[in-house]
C-alpha cells in the first residue's frame, strides 16, 4: 500500500494553473511513538493559500516548489501511538494534499463524531469559525441593521450573512456572478445583492445601500471598500477579514480614499481580526452553531470536486471564482 | 459706545492672508428678550476653521464672504434678559472675531469662575476633551504602552501627550520644526519627538518607533498615518481625530497603502470620533482635568496674541504651524 500525494512543481508566475502541480506516489507513511496516522477524508482550499504561494506580505508561508502543497483536512484516524486520540476517531489536521498523513496528536484536533466531517473545515472550521467571531464580537449587529458583505457567496461570506440574517439584519451582499447573486438570494435569504462586476456598479451600489451600512464585513479590500466607506452610516463598523482583491499582485493599490476623514466625519470604527485570537471560544461557538445547521437556520453550502488528483483543478476554479459556499476535495468516505 | 468686527472680506483662492479680512466698527447690539450681551475676552482659532472657508467635505459649514468671522469665544456677560445667566458671568459661545455679542442663553455656557477663562478655549474646551476622550475611550491607554501623537505641539496634541504621561505611557509626538519638538520634551515631558520636515523622515520615523506603537492619536492623516501603519503593534489602536494634512487641497490623496491588510495582519483597530458625542461626559472630564492642572501635572500651553485687530494674523500664522499649543487672541480683560 502507498501514499499518494501532490506536490508544488514549480511556483506560479503569473495566474496559477494545475501545472504547477504533479501527483506522485511515496511509501505509505506510519506513525511513531506519541503520532497519529491519518487517511483523508475531505481537504478545504481557500484564496489564502494562493498569497501563500507568492510568498506575499501575508500572514501565511510562503512553501516551496517541490514539496507538499500545504492544506487543511477532516480526517480518519487509522493508526495511532498517542494518548487521547484512539483509532476511528474524527480529526482535523494539516494534513497537506495526500492520501495518507502523520501527525504529532498536539497537531490534530478529535472532533464530534457524526454529521459531513467536511463541516470540519467550512462552517465550523476556521471559516465559519471567522464568519462567527469577525460579525459578532466586531460587527455587534443588532436587529434593523443593514449589513454589508462582499465575496458573500465565498466560504466565509455565505455564513457572514445568514448569521446577520439570524440576528434580524436586512442583509446585502457582493458576488462576482449573477448566478451567485441569485443562489445567495433565493437559497440563503440574503435580501439584496451586488455582482460586482457589473458595468454599472457604481449605480447598483447606490440601489443596494443607498440608505446607507451598518456593518460591512469586509473579504475584499479594494473597489468595494471604497464604495462601503462612503456609505456607512454614524457609528457603522468595518469587520476588516481579508483583502482578496489584493492577493494575486505584487503591487498592491493605495488604500482607497476619504481614510482617515470619513472615518472621523463618521465616527466608523474599522478594525482587522485573525479568528485565532478566538481559540478559547470555538467550543462554544461551534455549539450554537451546530444548533442553527440542526434547526436548519443556517445552510453551509459546500461546492465539492471529487478525488484528490483533483484538487489542483478545484484550487484553480475556486481563484477564479468558481465556487458558492466552502470548496471541499472529497479524498475517501 | 461702538463695537467692532473682523469680517471675511474675501474667499481665499491659494493660501489664507491677513488681506481675506477687514475689521469695521459697528453699533453697540443689545440683548432682546431672553438674550444676553457679552463682551468677549479671548478668541481662539482651529485648523479646522480653514476647512471651513474652503466649502470642502468638512464637518464644518462655509461662511460666506463679507460677514462676520466665525470663532470661539470666552466672554463676560455685561447685559442679560435671560433667567440663569446673570452680568458677571464667564462664558463660552459661538461669539465669531467681534468684541461684543449677543446670543440666546441656550447659546451660551456658563463656566467657573477663577483661572483663566481662555482655559476654557483650550485645555478645558473643546481641544482638552477632545484629547482626553479620544485618547482614553478609544485609545485605551495602558501603563508601559508606546503612544505616537501627530501635530503634537498642536492645541489637541499637547494634551493627548501630558494625558498618555500621567498614564505610564512612552510618548512620542510629531511637530513641525525642531524649536517644537524641544518644547514638548523638556517642558511637557514627551519621551522622543519626530520633526516630519526631517529630509531623512523615514530614519528619524523608524528610530523613535522602532520598538512599535501601541496607540497613534492621529489628527494628521496623510504620510505619518502611513508610516505608523507599518509599525502598529499586534491589537494596536489608531485613533482618527483630525486631518490636517488634507485639509489646504480640493484633491484628497489616495488613502494609505496597506489599508486593509495591515489592519488584518496586525488586528488593527481604526476609529474616528468627534467629541460632541460625549457631551454627557464633559462636567467629569474637566473636573479630572482642573484637578491635574491645579497639581501641574498638566501644563496647557497656551499661544497669545494681542488684540482682535490681529485675529487674522494670529489665524495665518497658526495654519502655517506658528503655535505652540492652543492659540489664544487676548480681546479684553
Amino acid at each position: 500500500m502507498s501514499n499518494t500525494q501532490v506536490v508544488i512543481q514549480s511556483l506560479p508566475e503569473d495566474q496559477l494553473s494545475v501545472d504547477n502541480y504533479a501527483v506522485q506516489s511515496t511509501p505509505m507513511p506510519s506513525a511513531g511513538d506519541g503520532e497519529v496516522l491519518c487517511e483523508t477524508l475531505a481537504l478545504t482550499v481557500g484564496a489564502g493559500q494562493r498569497a501563500g504561494l507568492q510568498g506575499s506580505a501575508s500572514y501565511a508561508g510562503a512553501p516551496k516548489s517541490g514539496v507538499l502543497m500545504n492544506g487543511s483536512a477532516a480526517s480518519r484516524v487509522v493508526e495511532s501511538n498517542a494518548e487521547g486520540v484512539n483509532v476511528g476517531d474524527i480529526v482535523t489536521c494539516p494534513a497537506g494534499w495526500q492520501a495518507f498523513s502523520v501527525h504529532k496528536a498536539s497537531e490534530v484536533t478529535v472532533v464530534p463524531a457524526g454529521g459531513d466531517p467536511a463541516h470540519y473545515l467550512g462552517v465550523l472550521g476556521t471559516n465559519g469559525l471567522t464568519a462567527y467571531f469577525g460579525l459578532l464580537d466586531l460587527g455587534e449587529p443588532k436587529a434593523g441593521d443593514t449589513v454589508l458583505v462582499s465575496a458573500a457567496a465565498g466560504s466565509v461570506g455565505h455564513i457572514v450573512g445568514q448569521i446577520a440574517k439570524l440576528k434580524g439584519c436586512t442583509v446585502v451582499g457582493t458576488a462576482g456572478t449573477d448566478e451567485k447573486c441569485h443562489a445567495l438570494m433565493d437559497q440563503l435569504g440574503f435580501d439584496r445583492t451586488i455582482n460586482y462586476k457589473d458595468p454599472d456598479f457604481r449605480n447598483a451600489f447606490k440601489e443596494a445601500c443607498g440608505d446607507g451600512i451598518d456593518i460591512y464585513f469586509d473579504n475584499t479590500g479594494g473597489d468595494i471598500l471604497g464604495a462601503a466607506l462612503r456609505r456607512m452610516k454614524t457609528h457603522g463598523r468595518i469587520v476588516c477579514c481579508g483583502v482578496v482583491s489584493q492577493y494575486d499582485t505584487s503591487t498592491p493599490a493605495p488604500g482607497p480614499r476619504g481614510i482617515p476623514g470619513l472615518l472621523v466625519n463618521n465616527r466608523v470604527r474599522m478594525e482587522g481580526f485573525l479568528v485565532f485570537d478566538y481559540a478559547d471560544q470555538y467550543g462554544d461557538a461551534r455549539t450554537t452553531m451546530r444548533g442553527w445547521i440542526d434547526s436548519g437556520e443556517l445552510v453551509p453550502l459546500q461546492d465539492e470536486f471529487e478525488g484528490l488528483e483533483n484538487a489542483p483543478a478545484a484550487f484553480v476554479d475556486m481563484l477564479a471564482g468558481g465556487n458558492l459556499g466552502t470548496r471541499i476535495i472529497r479524498v475517501a468516505s
